[in-house]
């Protein structure tokens, strides 16, 4: 066993942690309360043609590491066959040490196919042909059988006001025993930076809730429509990708000019664009306050900053990195407006930049409200800060700053059926951050105390997220 | 005494850092230079009737753990009994696993009450009844006996200009043995955000200052006697609590002009608020330099997040946070200032995110004088940083950037009796770097240097206070 | 030799760290890619005079540890004796534990010298003499003794477009085994925040490169000029030293009437400052493309902060620190606009505020262009960051997300001959981190992996540099 390079007290450095984990996280289900999986390859039950279709397909982390090793883009997001693009991945994956990828790959080969070999050119084939022969062959690896496989008990996708939901419907009407459930993601409708584009997109708001939109209130009315239909079908939960907070002031009259213009085919000056975000912030966040949703905020990221790739291979595709933002006093008034007119629901911030963790671990105790505990979430350590050292700088900030005890945990974030182990490694890392306190002294392990260690550890792994969403 | 959590090695994880504890750090008195104790309670040598009072009665930071885990306000701040209170903080106290305040409660605990017991509601009533029984029948566990208990030199509170100070005087004529000193504290003589509250201050240091204020130069005058009168008893250190650091520029008559205009009861703008504190933190800084005194800067909070509990509970009641701010260039600007004009006293810079340990540790250095060794500090780990992490963040940055050999060391900053084992806990968790360093040969431990390792202990513990303050 | 404080195994704390030193970095040449070194000095081959000469002659981080432990200037930049200012320094090293300053100098004294006693004042003078007698009598201690002895492949020293690059041409025409380039910095190009400073740069420009200077087109010939020049004495690399990313819009025209209002004498406003260093900063940048150079960016500092010993002693004497900028847009649109036209040369990007270790390390991702492996570089630790505890955040940074495989790694940026040892320090620290890595278990070590690793340290020690920049 501890021949593998993944083998069963990975990451767990000392006795306690590994005790921890096997005894008390390790067996529990997976929530999956935040992804991009594709809905319609659940309700098809998915069979993927390769190892490069699930794993090449569509992971922007493993095409920036290719590109800075030299890896032309014919092999990232190009024409190249399946086989040439595996074999550019298999050459890189040797220069991924230290890098989180390195660790993800191994530990879904190890779960996901059983492969304990390491991935490198020399067995870049092999590897290429057991996984894909499983892949094509064993209905324990479509889709569902993967789900099935990491006992997932619950997802949620990430999705658009206007989409229509079939997928959802299917698979709940399939019997399917992982719960899919939609996450309510209006960016567009805020998306008022350029005026042609969302005219576009509330012309399909309007069609598809059935409101003739021709103000500002109609477009609310539409959203309320569309929250309703999400909310018939489980949804419990919105999320928002924000580059910073919004919280200008506002009057009613600005924002009806403002849809007016925007709607009207005017460009916004960038005042009046931050005006309207700001708007339309506190509006929905109401709308999921009036629902009993929890709200999600992921804030921080600079996107698309290479124009010629953008051009080429459009968004999504790898090219966004960690912004520079403060938005500390925003996030604040943003906050406090909800929770002076009462309207303040569960919350979870996610900052892309590190140096916000303890800002941010801080902004959640001026709003809890001694009714839910641990109402105000510090959000798992997100996109490039999903890693084992940022997964304990996040866990640390919130340790000596918040309640780590009340912490809802792990969520992939992913577009891949085989990103599931990062919840046993974010396990592995929780439970390896106790056990080292533990046996330097700093958290007591005995008695009542141990029963409370314990249960904190599952808690994190399972429990606060099924106690805080209640899907 | 290894079975107890707070033992004699507790945080001390290698034998060198053990030695270097309990030989050269664990005898020495305390000097506690800044702090919020109430002069008041010292003077009546107050005497607690429960351990509710003397832990939850002013403890924010309790009050936001219990916050975080459902407690509700009546037991925070409310109108709850104290054996409601203390409960509800015992069933809260195995959810701060990792949270400094776990550390805390049961260092204070064992020292000052001897208790080993660990706390939660299995203990709960046992330790509150036995705390309360020391307090309301040991004559040692008054605000005095408290002092004495941690061998306290020196205690420096935090008072407002026009503070009468008669505590101080009353405990000076008493005889007690540890020093308490005022430190002058002016911020609301720059608080000129609302007018009427201005006018309102000013008016008051006008009466007890006896100085008829009717400009600009009237209320300096007014501060000058203030200050006098401060020294007169003691005083040697001021402090400031700012946002920012403001360094704009300005003239004698938009400083005269803007004192009549708010005076007068007209609100500022922005840039005269912020004009008037520019010239305000100059002329505080150089009384403070005319009189030999110390300065501190606490910056970087961002206060009241929270409107609606602000108006139920109040300001200093948990619902602050750590703020963003670029603000290097205007404390360069603001310290180059002073320096060019000599009147530069000695300086302590405290910063709340710790993202600017690495900008403050810099900054020092511009203004080192060759004269004062240390003459510019970078401040202990403060308030949200106060805990081990952020301590070692802060001697981390201040080893590499400067000289962490004349770092003046700990304060408590707290509004309790029974916080002096911050001062343990800091002392242990420097012991516990150097002595790592040391077992790790990064730092040499023989001969010259083992004795000058070992003073350095002593001197960050102790002397370096006693001899850059000079009480 | 464990006896000694500088060991063999110095800083390599288990078995696995000090195989990979030992074996695959310890023996490998140095690449010292950018420095400061004096020109001069090398064509002269410089004897010193003495230690103080070579360790506090222009040492910014000496004097400021002097002055921060109260020495007077006259030890630091004045006129006090070399052995006066020598026993300064030596007081000041015992208090110097924990900062970078106590390594780097017993380091130098073990690696140049031979000496394995620590300094302080008891050792002061036998050290002095040791030294002195070596540097006076031994001809393997001048310049190129030094070079020789630290086994330097080659230098690149930093110049300015107007620099005859005199040395240069002596150096190369001697023979001497080390190969010593020049690096091109035209800072004083985009320096137009005092026009007569500006006016008399560009008059010097137009001088040595034999262009009349009469609009910008001349002056951007005549850099021209002056770049093919030093491309002719083997220049292959640029450097900039910004205080943070200009990337605002312009037009021809702006920029021509920007050149000449301030070449005509007058003070350019802020935005036009900007504007100005915004088009220079993508023309320069388009240069280096042409020439297939590669580029280094450093930014973040903030400067002379000390007005009155600016006065006094001059720039680059220990009155600098680390500033806040949130630059990660600006960066982002500079090289975007480059990499959109095809014009993105081979980058380095350096930051001094270790918030942006994160920030910078995701920007790279952005523009690699998977050609050129490792295109795009996060500069080591730079200046104040350039010691072990910013190493390493600096490589885990890189580490998770990037590439630490394709990483270029170490250069001095010395002023002194004797820094070279800096290089054994960071790959002492790199193999520590490595080898910690591969006994927790976190990154393979045994068949094609060892090899791999074997290789990483390598490249990361010399053979990345050497493929990168092709000296």
């Amino acid at each position: 066993m501890a021949n593998s390079f993944i083998h069963s007290d990975f990451i767990l450095t000392n006795e306690t942690a590994r005790k921890l984990y096997h005894e008390h996280a390790e067996g529990l289900p997976i929530i999956d309360y935040h992804c991009h999986l594709n809905p319609k390859m659940v309700a098809d039950n998915h069979k993927f043609k390769s190892i490069t279709e699930i794993w090449l397909g569509g992971d922007h982390y493993k095409w920036r590491a290719m590109r800075s090793n030299g890896v032309a883009e014919e092999y990232c997001t190009g024409s190249a066959t399946d086989w040439e693009k595996f074999e550019k991945w298999a050459e890189t994956v040797p220069y991924t040490f230290r890098n989180p990828l390195y660790h993800w790959t191994h530990l879904e080969l190890k779960t996901a196919f059983g492969i304990d070999k390491l991935l490198s050119p020399k067995t870049a084939r092999e590897i290429f042909d057991e996984c894909n022969d499983k892949l094509q062959n064993d209905p324990n690896f479509t889709a569902r059988g993967l789900m099935r496989r990491y006992n997932v008990e619950a997802v949620c996708t990430t999705d658009d006001p206007i989409d229509s939901l079939e997928y959802h419907k299917q698979v709940r009407e399939s019997g399917f025993e992982t719960k899919m459930l939609p996450t309510w993601r209006p960016d567009k409708a805020m998306g008022v930076e350029v005026s042609s584009d969302f005219r576009a997109y509330v012309e399909k708001l309007s069609e598809v809730s059935g409101v003739k939109i021709s103000n500002f209130t109609d477009m609310i009315d539409a959203l309320q429509k569309r929250q309703d239909f999400f909310e018939s079908l489980g949804c419990k939960l919105s999320d928002h990708g924000i580059e910073e907070f919004y919280a200008e002031d506002y009057t009613d009259a600005e924002i009806n000019a403002i849809f007016n213009k925007v709607y009207g085919g005017k460009e916004l000056t960038k005042e009046e664009v931050i005006k309207f975000k700001s708007c339309m912030m506190v509006i929905l966040a109401e709308m999921d306050y009036d629902k009993g949703w929890a709200q999600q905020f992921h804030y921080g990221a600079i996107r698309n900053n290479n124009t010629k790739m953008f051009k080429l291979v459009g968004p999504d595709t790898g090219f966004d990195s960690i912004g520079e933002f403060n938005t500390a006093k925003a996030c604040s008034k943003f906050l406090d407006r909800l929770n002076s007119d009462g309207k303040l629901t569960k919350t979870i911030l996610y900052n892309l930049n590190p140096c916000a963790n303890e800002v941010l671990a801080t902004m959640l105790g001026n709003f809890q409200d001694g009714v839910i505990p641990g109402k105000i979430q510090l959000g798992s350590g997100w996109w490039f800060l999903d890693q084992k050292d940022g997964m304990q700088k996040q866990m640390n900030a919130l340790s000596v700053l918040g309640l780590l005890s009340r912490f809802v945990g792990m969520l992939t974030d992913s577009r891949s059926f085989l990103s599931y182990p990062r919840h046993e490694y974010f396990r592995r890392t929780l439970c390896n951050l106790l056990g080292t306190d533990i046996e330097n002294g700093e958290v007591p392990y005995s008695g009542y105390e141990a029963e409370r260690v314990n249960q904190m550890v599952a808690d994190i792994s399972y429990y606060n997220a099924k106690n805080y969403f209640n899907f």
